[in-house]
């Protein structure tokens, strides 16, 4: 029998990165997820992540720590205040303050870097570029280039073994879209977190982008959300 | 006065990096050094990058802790024999065993990061294809792949307030002339590091591909290695 090919997914433990790695398994891949913990005030997306690594029966977990709070500068790693009751049509405004510089780029840096270790072609990552909050290192043209780039970076790149794909499965799709894909192959959103700025008892605080860009899409795939929310705001 | 442009310089403490930082600032730039801890062996390399920001006056040094072991892969991170007594014809032939998976990637994408808090469009890095030791991550076409993805990569870039531009002042020099162009800044060589497999000592084994290339450049250079070696074999 012959083994499945390998992907690298990048696993936040949010619905985006869940829905993804439930899409590299369909698609026949051995899943190794990568994680980070990087100074985020919200740890309860790694245990969201451990979680939905087990659920999926992931080949491999691992989970990266890096400081980027050593270079500050961003509402989800420092101390400023997380933006709440932003209607929808201001959330895709402009680059909000959760904003971290370069956080996509070294995520998939650090993916490639598996990658090539494990002889894997495919590294998997969430991005959306329909109800995103408006982040530069989410955008399609700035995917291909970081594909562009990977592929000049690698000993099998440079020696013609390899292709490497950067899959971005979500790219175009709403919201509603990534839920209906999502509970068609079988992923629990209980399990899946994305607030900015839960409670310490891990409940969801309804109001930031993030969660009303969640609640907006359960509302429109006409599924209620099993996360647990403090407050719920209807944008 | 106006304040100087800030550049971010990736610094390991070794021949080529120390070249650079001086270059960057002999160019008008207020220096922001960035180097890492990633399971490296040789952590006289750090020390040496202190030694180096102090003395050219960096505006600050930032130390970032990655785990590159976590993936495994390479014999600066792990327990694999660097190579010894290879002759310079060999040592560029094929990536060597001392090849960290992605490292450059990673590296640059933390500068990326580092740069667009600082509001810095300058990163400098001293890779170089003539004397180097064949990785895929210090060619030109891919440190060009890199500069295009960074500047579709962050927030600046998107609102076309910055032009981020990765300098690679030594990509066309050979080691000699690098020494050379070093000691015309006032770079002193006794700071810099370069093997790849030192004593406890701090000594230099002289027998790896960095001290064998770096003991040819300093005789093409005319000029005596004041670093401090255990054996030192001429290439």
């Amino acid at each position: 029998m012959k083994d499945k090919p390998k992907a690298v997914v990048l696993l936040s433990g949010g619905l985006d990165s869940t829905t993804t790695l439930a899409m590299a398994k369909s698609q026949g891949f051995d899943v190794y997820a990568l994680s980070f913990r990087y100074g985020q005030r919200h740890k309860v997306e790694l245990e969201a992540a451990q979680q939905i690594t087990r659920y999926f029966q992931a080949a491999k977990h691992l989970i990266m720590d890096i400081d980027l709070r050593l270079f500050g500068g961003s509402a989800l790693t420092d101390n400023i205040e997380v933006p709440k009751n932003r209607q929808a049509g201001e959330i895709n405004k402009a680059i909000p303050v959760t904003y971290v510089p370069a956080r996509n780029t070294i995520f998939l840096s650090f993916a490639l870097a598996w990658a090539e270790i494990l002889g894997s072609e495919d590294i998997f990552i969430g991005a959306n570029v329909l109800d995103y909050s408006g982040y530069p290192d989410c955008r399609p043209e700035y995917l291909a280039a970081f594909e562009r780039m990977a592929n000049l970076a690698t000993k099998a790149g440079v020696e013609g073994r390899q292709k490497l794909k950067v899959h971005t499965p979500l790219i175009q799709m709403t919201k509603a879209q990534i839920i209906k894909k999502g509970l068609e192959l079988g992923v629990d959103f209980s399990l899946t977190h994305s607030c900015y700025d839960p409670y310490e008892t891990g409940e969801a605080c309804g109001r930031c982008d993030s969660c009303r860009l969640r609640l907006k899409g359960f509302r429109e795939a006409g599924v209620s959300d099993p996360a647990k929310y403090r407050t719920k705001v209807l944008v």
